[in-house]
């Protein structure tokens, strides 16, 4: 149950890190629209490691097999199915941690549920499983992009202590061009530079550094989401602290934004550019409220902790709780930002595909002039600044 | 379906702020289990307004109704219903609002996704639908008590610029009494008073404050979670996202550990009390690896934005997209953190108890000594420091 | 879980025979549908007891209240609740039943499963909880009418060995008020009184009688519906199967049809009303293809057995395993198939409207001219014959 | 969505009959399972085309490869992914078929939903989809008898007109191998000879013929299920109904039994082997009692129509909405009832295996002298006559 997402547009990923191969099944995935191998490959070949200095070496081709769903070109409405074969494994390189828990990692949580140990690595909870979100978080892109003209955009904007300034990157106009001009994925190249020395500073003292990803959705109606448990921000929230290493959550002003009075936070409402509409006047609320999207841009950012795989030596314990002490080798990112930047589009892009069907389902497609059981139209253009 | 959370122990709530009456139905809960509605009225006494100076004057009694699914002082695995009769319906309070969008309320989003403005106050939206919530949560505190031996507190740890120093509250060891000693529901006195001055003063303002709420949920045993997108800390992140003004969620060091190194911030693993146990050293993943409970406390933090209902004139626009300024009536908590606490122990709690039974239907129940498909019976005791 | 069915349109019960009150909760309604307790009860009135001298003369008044989710006549979008107070409890009727067991009545299995015995009634298993499933089934009606035009007609087809002649009721055309005009509810006069006649005599001999009840929904379009395990044959099937004494589901021809060769029991399509439409020349299948409605009138037949609970002496256990005599008093259906009908009816209409939903987010809805996503518009009219 | 079944042991389906693969997804099966890829295609071969002279001689190979979920012979509680590659794809054969629908196909239905016609044959409506839900129900079966001992044997009772005598094979002690033993997998060999001539004569007329599989679980203790929606008895009729070409569901009596009297019908109670143990003392009831299984063998049975596509001249239309005429050219079944036993076991097997686990969590485990919120442990022992 826990590896499937979504309700309507709905994900199930599968495979381990060091096992044959892995991948997603979408289901729910409206017929017609346009979709290839190429379109999966784009967007997991900004996942892969090895794109640079940055990342760790470790080879993985993934190159996306599509089984099932498609045919000549366009969807069928049929389940997606995606298989990315294994290459370059190298459990031996591992052999070491068998019978070790790694300080932070799920080895020992795994084994406290499920009774077994895979001495092959991390298992479901390696980062290699996020290749199987990024290749569905492609479909929903297509999807997105075809049916709503929605458009998502992540980048790094921290790296240890690294931080950009207020307004160094403009979430209105960053585009993916931007934020892959610099191997660390931050579209300022003054931060990005500093960033990548903080990388390279822990890479070098055998540990490694955390940050966040900032990310804007433009494009989103207003309405999408719902009101009580399923609020947008809540379904974004779970589905960001599902990416492994993520820790915190944010949208709109977030926690900065709790210290401030009503009076200061409180987005004023505007007219939009066509007539009858409104918009909100700034965005500290993120682009949600209530639950539905407000027609603003999404903004929202994901704290991740530093990797838990360090090659310092680290107390712990081994499976039958004797003190040791572990120095992890094998090939680690001394920072998973970079490669978490397409995870966490990947993520927004799932949940903001769920709840395009999941609205359209119970409000219609707003159309002009004939929207009979869904709202006023004239909401539906117009509002983005 | 958005109003339902939770996949075995699942609650569905109903109701609006000025509606007849609201309620919830929880599912899937174990047969025998002790309960009544005196046990539903204590939580959700914690919840009702006008408890102190510091919250809105309007009167809610709150009292629940059981409406089925217990027989004789205990649950029989039906279905249970919970009914909460509305009181004290004040609807020309909001006659001002009806045609008017409050600024980062959800007006606007509910008129843009149902197409009708409800003029009776905020629908769903109102905080008023917690209370269905707290019902629910006050059946999975049974549950988790009883079942599990869990105990889960939650406290203000910030209102606006007041913060608790380091150390100040020790979630270890601070309990509900400790919580509910102060009416702002800060266990530490000093910075309780610094908080209900800050909230005073936004009242005299006719503004609101914002602030951060903290939880630990302790006795959770190792392994309840789920390793891709039901994390744990996942759907505890969406749980609490989906409260009314909550725009962050942080678990264990969150934001401020993404600026540490993985040698500061990895918690070593040390050998437990019971023989062969192991436990984390110290707290700083709060309590999750890999999407799975430690063993350790829980730890997580949840920002609330300024309540957007304030008296102070706002820029806004009404339903025909004409630029107007609104001056709210009505009453209106300043601060929603001193309620919001036992709202953030009630998500807690329903997404525990339903974790709780996932891991059993999945993993089996660990006792002492016969656990045959569930891994080492030795991990799950004598975890807690 | 077990107590809510649907995927967008869905719907969970509560209550027990012999609580203070019973009801649903219904999600995902779209909003701005008309909708008041009087289309509730319209519904209710004839699944209610004391009808006619061949149902149990119990009194259940099953007035509706509808406590959220419509507002001044029309459905919000928010979760619709709707509860039915008990009137006339006889506890009292139950007593002797307390310790023992019915025969192939669901007392024993409920106490092996949930491990106590209910001495007040049937809780869950009586048909009482089918109040809230009509309740339910009749906003499914009002949103399959208002957008769709589909309608749905059930009718007493067999009780005990009296079945309806081939031809004797035209599913194309019979309609509510035709099934309504005898107490029975089987449109054909002459079989209703035969139908009449075998209840009263069973019940002379303080004994029960089985039948069949038979379904028609007409004006479905093609396509909706899942191709693989949501068939919506299947979705049918498991709706109907969940009735209270429901034992057997047939589809079109049914078992009959197993008996046929292909060039028999194929439907050929013939060219529809419209230019380019087709339509099924005959209805053997019963209106599904693969699992996809085909634009045919949908039929299925329901098989219940004959009330369990009787007043002649039956061999049982009690709850210790001893041996003994039940004679059951208290007031019981002999035939359950004249209530059973808005029953049948109700699940159809629920399956019905989740299908519809599911349909249009996948899908789109077609309308003249214009249906990017969604096939050819032509194959949406002109295909009833 | 469409794609899935079940709540907690959970297998999602996936790939097209002309496609170059298909498979699974089975979520939520419990750890340290023994499961290799020969248990797989045990089951696969029963269902296999080319078996027999009975069926297709169109060659599939079905070789399971097991991708995820099992490490060194065992479930690690991760997702289990099985890919069935395609071998022998001769799409020409369909080339005839690209622009006409064949009658009582889900040809026309899929083009009306979807928008599109695949060319290559049934795509998700073949037979060929099913080899994925035994491969999945091979999964199931493990489990089910590791954990509860429970055995599910199916067979073939009727084929066109030809049936088995009432008596002639005994779901108590009939065994997979009896069935195996003839080609048309009817445990009786004098009828089993009269099926294969059935389906020869049809074959031999180019036409195809219909029939009846029946199915008994032995060793299901009381208590699965669910009492409203989710009776087991419901979610076997939808998982039923949810196979190509079924059309008719029954659990116990079925349809037969709805001509009964309840005197006649009603299972009495008797004193079962183990001190205090109850169990029904025949199985008129077919082994479910109110949705909750009565600890008696379940018996239930499905009806087949005849293949849809056959050699003879059929009349239908084309694309564009023109009458013609089709005579189909192809491999195709004379009669699915052979192949279907394993198809209705592999159902069976998933719709118990989820309840199962659905059971143990929400009422634990039975074991003796220990099951405090589970109901009495003396009752689930000794009940099978």
């Amino acid at each position: 149950m826990g590896s499937s997402l979504g309700r309507l547009f709905r994900v199930t990923t599968f495979g381990e890190s060091h096992g044959p191969a892995l991948g997603c099944v979408v289901e729910g995935c409206p017929p017609r629209l346009p979709l290839d191998e190429a379109a999966l490959a784009r967007d997991l070949a900004r996942r892969r490691p090895g794109q640079s200095d940055l990342t760790t070496p470790r080879r993985e081709d993934d190159r996306p097999r599509l089984l099932s769903g498609v045919f000549e070109g366009r969807t069928t409405g049929a389940p997606i199915a995606v298989v990315i074969e294994s290459v370059d494994q190298r459990p031996q390189d591992y052999a070491a941690m068998a019978q070790v828990y790694r300080p932070s990692h799920a080895d020992f949580t795994y084994d406290a549920k499920y009774g077994h140990r895979d001495p092959r690595g991390g298992g479901r909870a390696s980062a290699r499983e996020t290749a199987a979100r990024v290749a569905a978080g492609a479909v929903a892109r297509r999807l997105l992009a075809e049916r709503a003209g929605v458009e998502v955009v992540a980048w790094v904007e921290a790296v240890a202590d690294v931080d950009l300034a207020p307004g160094e990157v403009d979430p209105l106009t960053v585009t993916a061009a931007d934020v892959d001009a610099t191997p660390v994925r931050c579209p300022a190249p003054g931060a990005a530079a500093r960033m990548a020395a903080a990388i390279e500073a822990a890479r070098a003292d055998g540990d490694s550094v955390g940050g966040v990803v900032a990310l804007v959705a433009r494009g989103v109606p207003p309405g999408w989401g719902d009101p009580v448990f399923d609020k947008l921000e809540a379904d974004l929230a779970k589905a960001m602290l599902s990416i492994p290493a993520a820790r915190g959550f944010e949208v709109g002003r977030g926690f900065a934004g709790a210290r401030l009075r009503g009076s200061q936070h409180n987005d004023p409402l505007v007219p939009g550019d066509a007539p009858g509409a409104v918009r909100p006047g700034k965005h500290d609320a993120g682009g949600t409220l209530g639950g539905l999207s407000s027609g603003g841009p999404l903004l929202l950012r994901v704290a991740f902790k530093p990797t838990s795989t360090i090659a310092r030596a680290q107390a712990t314990c081994d499976r039958a709780g004797r003190p040791t002490t572990l120095e992890a080798s094998g090939r680690h990112d001394p920072c998973v930002l970079p490669r978490a930047v397409p995870v966490v589009e990947a993520m927004a892009l799932l949940v903001l595909a769920d709840h395009l069907l999941r609205h359209e389902a119970q409000c219609g497609r707003a159309v002009t002039g004939a929207a009979p059981l869904a709202g006023d139209a004239r909401l539906w253009s117009g509002l983005l600044p």
